[in-house]
C-alpha cells in the first residue's frame, strides 16, 4: 500500500504551469453588476468613468454675494463701485452661483448701505471664491482602472461622479468535496477511529477571507463512482473544485484516478512539505485541485495553489505577505528535496525578533493556530542553524508581536488564565507561551528569547526551590524571581484508583501503566528524586520513558485509559476528574530577566498576579496556595 | 450665521475623554453564539477551552502492526521473539491501536513467516509509533483567550477540540441619519444646489470593513423635531449612532441643540483639520457622534473617533496601523492650533518614498481615493518644509507602492488608459499620475520624485518641442526622451459655436469667457504664445486669469455653461460633446530618468506604448497621431 507519487515538481514551476495551463484552456472570471453603495472590497471588472462632475453646479467657497465679476471692474479704495440690490445675491458657502454671475464677494469686504446696496472698494476677479464644477471629479475621467478593489470613499467618488452601479468581478464558487469512510462531521463525541471533518470549515474560512465563496458538499465515502459523480457535480456548481482526501495512506490515488476521469491531471507530487501528495488538476478551464487529508498540509496546498488561482481569478492580490529577520531559536533540518513550510512562534525580545520552529506534524492544527509566522526553507537547502538570521513570513501584525508577552518554561495552566486577564485588561496586550519545561525556561532566558519563564526546579540536596539553579544559570546576576504559586504535586490516577497506587513505590506492580513527563521539566526532576529517594529503578516502572509535555496531557492520557498513573498537579487531575494522591508544595515562580523588567507586558503581569481576579482563577482551578504573588522573591 | 464652537479639544484627550464618560455610562459589547464553523472573522466573547482531546484515540503514526510492547521485551538481533498472529493486528498511519496494544512496530522492522507469524529483532518500547492522545489539544486546555479574532485555523482547533459553538461578540449596529434640506440620495442627474447624498455609502463601507453592521436611515430635513425623532429611533434600534449633518454653514448647531434634547454633549469642537466641528455625545453609554457634512472631515471624524469606539467594543483593534518613512515634496503649511490631517500621494522613486500633499479642500472625496498615505501633522506644529523626513501613515501596501509607477507632469487622458493597461496586463504593477503641467513634471525628474513625466513644451523660437527645454534642465543628461504621440490642440467651443469663435483673436469678443490653465502648464504656455504671435493683450480676454488644472476640467467648465471657450486637445473636447477648432498637432512625450529606466514599470509602460492595444484605445479617443510610440527619441 505504498504511495506512488509521480512527480516532484518544483513548487514555482508547478505554480507557473498551473496557472498557464488553466489560461489555456479558458479559466476567466466571471463578471456582474452590483449597487455603487454596495461594492466597497469588490474588485472592478472594467474602468469606471465618471458620467457627471462633481461637484455638478458651481457653488460658492464662502459666505458673501454673488455677483456678476463684470460689474465690479473699476472698483477701488478710493473708487468703490455700489452695487444696486437687484444686481447681487447674498449667499452661503455651498450655494449654487445664479446663472448670470460668476464671482462671490467675501462678507467681510462688503459696507452695507441702508437701501440694501452693497459698497465694495475692489474688484471681484471672474470666479474668485467659487468652487469650481469638476473641482473634485470631471465627467468622463477614470475613477477607477479595472481590477481595483474598491474602497469606502471610492463609493464616494463613483456616487459622486453619477455612477449608480458598478461592473464587478463575481466571486468565484469553491466546490470542497470531503471524503473518506472514517470522515464524520465535527462532533463533540466522536467514536474511536472516527476522523472529524474540519478540513472543510477551515478552507471554508480561509477562502472567504480571500473574497471566494465557499460551497461544502457532504462527506462522501471512499467509492470511486461516488467519489467522481460528487466532482461532476462540482463541475457543474462552482468555479474551482477541492477534493480533500481523507488522511489514510493510499487515498490519495483515488483522487488522481478520479480527476482523470472527469479531466486532466497536470502534476500528482510537488516538492513542498507539508503538501507532497497535492493534485493539480483541471477540467477545461476549471481548477479541481486534490488536497491531501492532514489539516496542516492541507492548509499549506490551498495557500500555495488555490490563492494563487483566486488572485489571477481577480486579477488582483487578495492578501499582504510582510516578511521579516528573525533569529532562529533552534536549528531546523530540512530536506533538499522540498521546500518546507515551518511554522513558528515569533517574539519580540531584547529588541530582536526571535523564531522558535513549532510541531512539524501535519496532523496538529494547533501549530498552525498557534503560528506567528512561517519560516519558509527552499528546496536545495538543508536547513537553519540556531541563532542564524532567517526570512519569515508574518502570519500576525507586527505591532502584536512588539506587545506580545513570551512566555518559555514549565507548563502550568495558570498562564493561560494569565494570557485571557492580560489582554482582557489591555488589548494592546498579547501573550504566547511555549512548554520546554523548567530547564527550557532557564535556556531561553540565558538565550535572551524570553521575558518570563516558569520554574519549579527542587534543588535534591536541600529540597529548596529554584534559588539554586538560578545561582548556578546566571553567576553574573540580571535576572529577578518573581514569587508565584505553590501548586500541590502528586500521583494523578484513575478515578476510584482501581489499582489501589497510593505511594511512589506502587508504580513498580504488575499491570500499573506509568506515564512520564519530558526531561528537563521541573516535574520529570521531581519524580526522578522521588524514586531515588525510594530506591527505585525506573526501568521496573512500566511507562518510565513514555515522555508527555504538559500536566494535561499525561492527565488526557490516564482519562482515557491508556495509562494508570501519572506525575502532576491537582489541577489537571481535577480537570479531569481523576483521583489524586498529593506528594508535595512545590514552589512555582517565574524567573525573569531584567532587560525585559520594565517592557509594559511584564509591568501588567506583576499587577495581574497581585489582582483579587487572579487569586480567584486559581481558587477555581484548586490545588495552589497563594501567598504573595508578583513579589521579587530575589533579584540576582 | 457664524459657527459657534464651543471647544478645541486636543484629539488624544477627547478620544480618552470620550472612551471614559461612555465606559462610566455601561458602554459594553453585546454577546451571541454561533456555530464554530461560521465563527472565522468573529472576536471571542470568553476564552474557549477544548471539550475532547485531539486525537480523541491513540492512532497509529506508522504502517506495521500494533503490538502489547511487553510482548516484545527480550527480543533482540540474536534472540529475535515471534508474534503469533492472534497477539498484533496489522494497522495504517491513523487506523486506532486496540484496547489492550501500545507499541506500534513498522512494517520494514518484521519479517513474515509462512503462517502469518511476525518475527522481530528489537523490543517495541511502550507507545512507540503511536500518536498519543492530546498530541494536538487536550481536552480543558484554553484554545483561544477571549477578545481574540478568531482564524480558520483556530476554527479547525475547535473542531477538533470538540466544541461546536462559540460565544462571540456581536456586531455592533451603527445607526446612519443623514440630513439636510439640499441633500437628495444618489442620482445620476442631480439638480443644480442638489446635494448628493455619499457619506452614508462611504461611512457604511468603512464600518464593514471594521465588523460592524451599518444600518442607513432615509434622509431627514432640517427639523430639529424630525431629527430628534430619528435619533430617538436610532438609540432605540441600533449601539452607536451617526448623525451627519449637511455641509453647509450652521448646520452643526443644530445636531447639538437635538443630541443635547435626547442625551449629553461632551465636546463639541475637536481640535483637528479637517473634522473641527465634530460632536462628541452619548445617552447613556451609546455613542452618538456628530459628523460634519464634507466628505474628507466625515471620513476622518469617522476614522478618529468611531473606529476607536468599536475597538472598545471588541476590545481588540480591527485594523493595522503602519507608518513609513518619507520625503516631503513640497512644503505643507499647517495652523498651530488644530491637528491636521493631509492626504498624500506616495512614490517609490530612485529607493525613496516620496510624499506628494493632495487638494486638502475638505469637499474633494477623489483626494482621499487617490491618497496612499496621511501625514498626521500634530497640534502645535507649523508644518513641514519640502525636502524633510516625515511620518506617513499609509492606506495602501508597501510592496504596491513599491510597484507603483509613479507619472508627474502634463495632463492627457491616455494616461489613465495606460494605467488601466498596466495594471490589468501584470497585476502587481500600479501608477499614480499628477497633474502638474509640463514644467512641474520637468522639476519632479529634477528633484528624482518621478518615473516619468509628460511634456509638451513648445520652443518659441523654433515651435519645437521639448528638446530645448531639456537640454536647459539637464545639461548632465541623465535622462531619455521617449516618444508618444501627436495630439490635436484647439479651442473647444460650445456645441454649435453659438458665438462664432474661429481665431484666437476672437476670445476678446465682448461676452466671450474664457477659461484658461495654469502657469506652467504645456498648453498655457501654448495659449500665451499664440496670443503674442496674434499681438493680442491677454488682459483683454475675459477669464483669461481663470486656471484649470486639466483638459477634461476646461472642457467641462464649457459643457456646463460657465465658460464659452478654452484652449485643449481633441480628446477632452469630444469626451463632452464640444465643438472644436484645430489650432496645431504638438508633440506629447514622455521624460523618463535614466534611474529609472530599469525598473519594471518602465519597461512594461514601454511594452504598452508599443502594443496594438494603446494604439486601438487612442484611436478610439480620438485626436492622437500615433507614429513610433515608446521608441526613445533622445538620450541625453
Amino acid at each position: 500500500m505504498a504511495f506512488e507519487y509521480l512527480t516532484n515538481i518544483p513548487l514555482d514551476k508547478a505554480k507557473k504551469d498551473y496557472a498557464d495551463i488553466l489560461k489555456d484552456n479558458g479559466f476567466m472570471a466571471k463578471k456582474e453588476t452590483v449597487p455603487v453603495p454596495f461594492s466597497s472590497g469588490r474588485v472592478t471588472a472594467s474602468p469606471v468613468y465618471a458620467s457627471i462632475c462633481a461637484p455638478h453646479y458651481p457653488a460658492s467657497a464662502m459666505d458673501g454675494i454673488a455677483v456678476s465679476a463684470s460689474s465690479t471692474f473699476g472698483a477701488g479704495e478710493t473708487t468703490p463701485v455700489i452695487l444696486d440690490k437687484s444686481s447681487f445675491i447674498v449667499v452661503d458657502t455651498g450655494d449654487p452661483i445664479p446663472e448670470n454671475m460668476d464671482a462671490v464677494i467675501m462678507i467681510e469686504d462688503i459696507v452695507w448701505l441702508e437701501d440694501g446696496s452693497a459698497k465694495i472698494f475692489a474688484p471681484a476677479s471672474p470666479w474668485q471664491h467659487i468652487r469650481q464644477i469638476g473641482e473634485d471629479i470631471c465627467a468622463g475621467e477614470m475613477i477607477l482602472a479595472s481590477n481595483m478593489k474598491i474602497s469606502p470613499s471610492a463609493v464616494g467618488a463613483m456616487l459622486a461622479g453619477g455612477v449608480m452601479e458598478v461592473d464587478v468581478i463575481k466571486m468565484p464558487v469553491v466546490g470542497i468535496i470531503p471524503t473518506g469512510d472514517e470522515i464524520v462531521p465535527p462532533t463533540p463525541d466522536p467514536a474511536p477511529g472516527d476522523i472529524i471533518e474540519f478540513n472543510s470549515s477551515i478552507f471554508s474560512s480561509m477562502l472567504r477571507q480571500w473574497d471566494a465563496q465557499p460551497y461544502t458538499f457532504p462527506i462522501i465515502p471512499d467509492k470511486f463512482d461516488e467519489i467522481k459523480a460528487a466532482v461532476e457535480e462540482a463541475l457543474e456548481k462552482c468555479d474551482i473544485v477541492i477534493l480533500n482526501a481523507g488522511s489514510s495512506a493510499g487515498r490519495e490515488d483515488f483522487s488522481t484516478e478520479v480527476i482523470k476521469s472527469v479531466g486532466n491531471v497536470l502534476y500528482h507530487g510537488i516538492a513542498i512539505k507539508p503538501g507532497k501528495p497535492a493534485i493539480l488538476g483541471y477540467k477545461n478551464g476549471k481548477p479541481i485541485l486534490g488536497v491531501p487529508g492532514y489539516p496542516v498540509s492541507g492548509i499549506l496546498v490551498i495557500e500555495q495553489f488555490l490563492k494563487p488561482i483566486i488572485e489571477n481569478w481577480y486579477n488582483c492580490s487578495v492578501t499582504k505577505d510582510v516578511y521579516r529577520k528573525a533569529v532562529l531559536s533552534k536549528t531546523v533540518v530540512s530536506g533538499l528535496k522540498y521546500e518546507e513550510f515551518v511554522r513558528v512562534r515569533l517574539g519580540m525580545v531584547n529588541g530582536k525578533l526571535v523564531a522558535s520552529p513549532l510541531n512539524r506534524g501535519s496532523g496538529v492544527v494547533s501549530s498552525f493556530m498557534k503560528a506567528d509566522g512561517i519560516l519558509e526553507i527552499p528546496q536545495g537547502v538543508e536547513g537553519y542553524e540556531a541563532g542564524e538570521e532567517v526570512d519569515i513570513r508574518l502570519l500576525r501584525e507586527e505591532k502584536e508581536l512588539a506587545n506580545t508577552l513570551v512566555a518559555i518554561g514549565s507548563h502550568d495552566p495558570l498562564l493561560d488564565e494569565i494570557m485571557d486577564m492580560l489582554h482582557s485588561v489591555d488589548n494592546s496586550l498579547f501573550m504566547s507561551s511555549s512548554h520546554t519545561g523548567s530547564m527550557g525556561g532557564i535556556m531561553a532566558v540565558k538565550r535572551k528569547e524570553t521575558h518570563i519563564a516558569g520554574v519549579h526546579l527542587l534543588d535534591e540536596n536541600d529540597g529548596t526551590y529554584n534559588f539554586s539553579y538560578i545561582k548556578k544559570f546566571f553567576p553574573a546576576g540580571g535576572v529577578r524571581l518573581v514569587e508565584c504559586v505553590e501548586r500541590t504535586q502528586g500521583l494523578m490516577l484513575k478515578e476510584g484508583n482501581p489499582l489501589g497506587i497510593n505511594t511512589i513505590s506502587d508504580l513498580t506492580k504488575s499491570g500499573v501503566r506509568f506515564v512520564n513527563r519530558q526531561k528537563g521539566s521541573g516535574t520529570r526532576i521531581l519524580t526522578d528524586y522521588l524514586c531515588k529517594k525510594e530506591n527505585i529503578d525506573t526501568s521496573s516502572i512500566y511507562g518510565y520513558g513514555r515522555e508527555e509535555f504538559t500536566h494535561t496531557s499525561v492527565a488526557a492520557q490516564i482519562a482515557s485509559d491508556t495509562a494508570d498513573a501519572g506525575m502532576g498537579i491537582y489541577s489537571a487531575a481535577k480537570l479531569y476528574g481523576l483521583d489524586f494522591v498529593p506528594v508535595c508544595m512545590e514552589q512555582y515562580d517565574l524567573l525573569i530577566p531584567d532587560s525585559a523588567w520594565d517592557t509594559p507586558m511584564v509591568q501588567k503581569l506583576i499587577e495581574i498576579l497581585k489582582s483579587k481576579e487572579f487569586h480567584d482563577r486559581l481558587t477555581a482551578l484548586g490545588g495552589y496556595r497563594l501567598t504573595d504573588p508578583g513579589k521579587v522573591r530575589e533579584h540576582f
